[in-house]
């Protein structure tokens, strides 16, 4: 028995999401089935990341446990054969028995992409939130800088999460702009239902010129999701990728 | 009667190339059944460039002539409100009666976008080659050199092309890397069928190993298309602009 862990990039346009469900096709149904075809034997992935309906991802991790022979290094040349074309393994390799891709600690990096511009670019429609009105860039990093560290991002919880805690760390949030896209790269150790989005849906408001940078300390002290902004839709979310600590 | 300029961005993805036909969906039957709702009146347009099916635009370029009332800077608006997701309008004016985009003189950019890495990702499929093997810029940019200036590109010309000549003016080839994405954006007075295609697929034989950098002179001298590369994939280009020399 060995276990093996995959670094997966998907293109969540298609999908509802990663997490397997009664209803609707997902990337973890995709994995579990094309892996047991492959490895021949009853595969059940493990994923970092439970990834919203829509969203992407460059390099989020599951892990399964399988008897086959295959080296695990081979498994991703093989799979990628049977997968739809949405879907590519980046990586496969065979890791410690007790690896376990959201006990063992770890900091993930999403990335928020804005198109920000007079119309909406047709090649970009999946990839990014089209926003019409200027943004401030520098308004929404004073917001941005409330965020970075300790906190309690209760008003930053989409509905319908079931967690111990809200409290979580965020460890740095970067705003780049680019031509006419502006990227809201986050980075943290763990997330809470859709907090990329609450956070990205707020800073939004904030470079918008809706709300004073000073708003964000206020929202997050409220400690309530009503306080904050907008879920910024899921076709501008990408995990890009999760770094495991002492690894 | 008054001239109206449109500049169009599309995915190219789902369409049998710019041009009307009879069979398939076309970027060019979808503004002329949209333009001649909106104005009421039957509208016949004119693109700059025939993009071929499944490439992308940012700036094509459209003239139509209208009777309607409506001023021509606002059509832009108007018209994106019914045109699919994968076509809009990024600009709507008033030109004079005798513009005519493919008659007067003019330089298209096109850029074409290479995903060169170990895996394909699933999110750069539709607007990406994806090529695995190394791509030695330097060489690339050494063959891409021969092909600067007014050539006989006979070589760089799909079969079924009818033209007088196939002589052509190319004015830039600039070859960049950023991340795992190499792009080819070539610069030229009008392009013969699939030409930038074909200098890319030769440019991918240099910058493999396949050909030496040198053999691009060879290739452009023998006025054969057979002498040239393969002719890249349509997903990977995308028509980035148009400038109409002495606006």
């Amino acid at each position: 028995m060995k276990r093996v862990r995959l670094t997966v990039a998907y293109d969540g346009t298609n999908y509802c999401g990663w997490q397997i469900q009664a209803n609707g096709n997902t990337v973890q149904a995709e994995l579990n089935r094309h892996l047991s075809q492959l490895l021949q034997e009853e595969i059940m992935t493990i994923g970092a990341s439970r990834t919203d309906a829509g969203v992407h991802a460059l390099g989020n991790v599951a892990v399964f446990d399988t008897n086959a022979r295959m080296p695990g290094e081979k498994i991703s040349y093989a799979l990628n054969q049977r997968l739809p074309e949405d879907i590519r393994i980046q990586c496969s390799e065979e890791v410690a028995a007790d690896f376990h891709p959201r006990y063992c600690e770890s900091e993930k990096t999403y990335e928020y992409r804005i198109l920000n511009r007079r119309f909406p670019l047709p090649t970009e429609r999946f990839y990014s939130y089209f926003y019409h009105y200027n943004l401030d860039l520098e308004k929404m990093r004073e917001g941005a800088a409330y965020l970075i560290g300790e906190h309690d991002f209760a008003s930053f919880c989409g509905a319908g999460a079931q967690v111990k805690t809200t409290v979580r760390t965020v460890t740095g949030i970067d705003i780049a702009k680019e031509s006419d896209i502006v990227t809201i790269r986050v980075t943290g150790k763990g997330f809470l239902y859709n907090m990329v989005r609450i956070i990205t849906g707020t800073l939004i408001e904030i470079g918008g010129g809706m709300y004073l940078p000073v708003r964000m300390k206020d929202i997050l002290e409220a400690g309530d999701r009503s306080a904050a902004g907008p879920t910024a839709p899921a076709c501008g979310l990408t995990l890009i990728g999760i770094r495991f600590i002492g690894e």
